[in-house]
């Protein structure tokens, strides 16, 4: 199910995702305008007509006159914005969002919204090593998951339209989790991986490594080029499950050390033969 | 430089990677025979045309008649090859290899051949998470590394010899570690890394895992799809480095989890801002 053609869409942060968000919804001929900070990503995406209007400046009119806001912030800004500007959201909007955590947002969203605006979360599962409207790309959705966490407090409706918005701007799955499966999965998935990197990076100070290496070392630190004032928060704000998580690795990494220190192949093996077995599944309903 | 064209070729082992060079060296006119276990392996590689001929047995003359002779097989098959077939090789004969391990086999190969052949130890950084020369492509190794790792037993003619093998099957850049650091190298930068990744996959067992994942995720266990039996001696004949290596990352992976656990945003965003540095500095040279 595609999104209502005539919703009208406000974005409001215009950096990569709000950008790519833009691009993916103007391209299918929906009316995006985008409320952003910095006057040169307005420049930007008007020049580049991934949006009908923009504005570096809080537009009333825009806000009232939306069907759905997506707001493309990082967490503390999203929770700054709605007590900043939540009185001016007309009852009747839905709003979504794109936060990469959500325990620690819904609540705090949702108990400072006026009466009959709705807050449905979502956690567009895309990204790059790079930042802004100036790099945004709506290719990234393809093949891509979308996760939708909604809690008691959402309608069937909002529920429904997000899962839309989610197809509308391509992504390849849309899913839904409760806010604490998403953090848990996400802290997994997606925060200790990033915690993997970047202490593969800071591990070994060879200054040769790229005449030497091979792709497996390559893939598995693409991601420490990381925007640290983005990740260190979303570590923060999930930060009893993301410590569960690197524990949880750990002691598999050294039972892995274990058994070679112990040189007990066999159960070197098993591990192996559990991982494969693991990653193929993956691959195959990738 | 690239090998003279009338340089006559064996390769012993005809598997993903002995596939991959044959088809890379009978692509560029050279006249590549090859020696392997399965006959089905010389049926798939005569009719694929990527060798002037192969065969599934010990074919003395071959080997007398080769100026190289690459041994493309697991650490301890080559060994064992040496023990029972190495008396054949005809002194004047240069002999190389692919094993992922050095320290653990250069000494004994070259103690075990006979005078006036010569053993020169090189590593092509390049794989796929598929085996056989059924799945043999010489696009593996465009843009990749390869490695010789010569010892004072080397002649520069050898050395350089080796060299022109691996330009001339198209890697992108060729360079001369010692054992002991080509050792330490690849226990950081490739073992770590499969270690790592399988730990990843057998640290979770939520079946759905495919449905909410990102990019990261898929990038860092890609590799998680291991060959059981190679990987598992690979790790053995490089025990103390890569016991060593999985203690540095561990080290580091527990100084995120502390400064997280502490809430120390700062040094949380330090490690961030080292490991993008040295990840940039990665691509930019990549």
């Amino acid at each position: 199910m595609t999104l209502p053609k005539e919703t009208k869409i406000l974005i409001v942060g215009l950096g990569l995702i709000g950008g790519s968000y833009a691009r993916a919804l103007t391209k299918r001929g929906y009316a995006v305008r985008a409320i952003t900070l910095e006057q040169s990503s307005v420049d930007f995406a008007k020049n580049a007509g991934i949006v009908a209007d923009a504005a570096a400046e809080i537009r009333t009119d825009w806000i009232r006159d939306a069907d759905l806001i997506v707001f493309a912030l990082y967490p503390h800004t999203f929770v700054e914005w709605i007590e900043a500007y939540g009185h001016l959201l007309r009852p009747g909007t839905v709003i979504t969002d794109v936060t990469g955590v959500k325990c620690a947002i819904i609540d705090r969203i949702q108990s400072m919204i006026p009466d009959g605006v709705e807050f449905i979360a979502a956690h567009p599962m895309a990204g790059r090593e790079v930042y802004g409207v100036e790099n945004s790309d709506d290719g990234i959705f393809r093949g891509a998951n979308y996760i939708v966490t909604p809690t008691e407090r959402n309608t069937p409706d909002a529920i429904a339209l997000c899962r839309s918005l989610g197809e509308t701007l391509g992504f390849a799955r849309v899913s839904e989790l409760t806010p604490e499966k998403h953090d848990e999965m996400i802290a997994f998935l997606s925060q200790l991986t990033h915690c993997i990197a970047v202490a593969l990076m800071t591990s070994n100070t060879e200054p040769h490594l790229v005449d030497y290496t091979g792709d497996s070392f390559r893939d598995l630190t693409r991601i420490a080029r990381i925007n640290e004032d983005m990740w260190s928060e979303l570590f923060l704000l999930n930060k009893k499950k993301l410590v569960a998580e690197i524990d949880a690795f750990s002691g598999e990494l050294n039972r892995m050390r274990t058994y070679l220190a112990d040189e007990n192949t066999e159960k070197m093996k098993e591990m192996m033969r559990i991982s494969t077995a693991r990653r193929a599944l993956f691959d195959k309903k990738a």
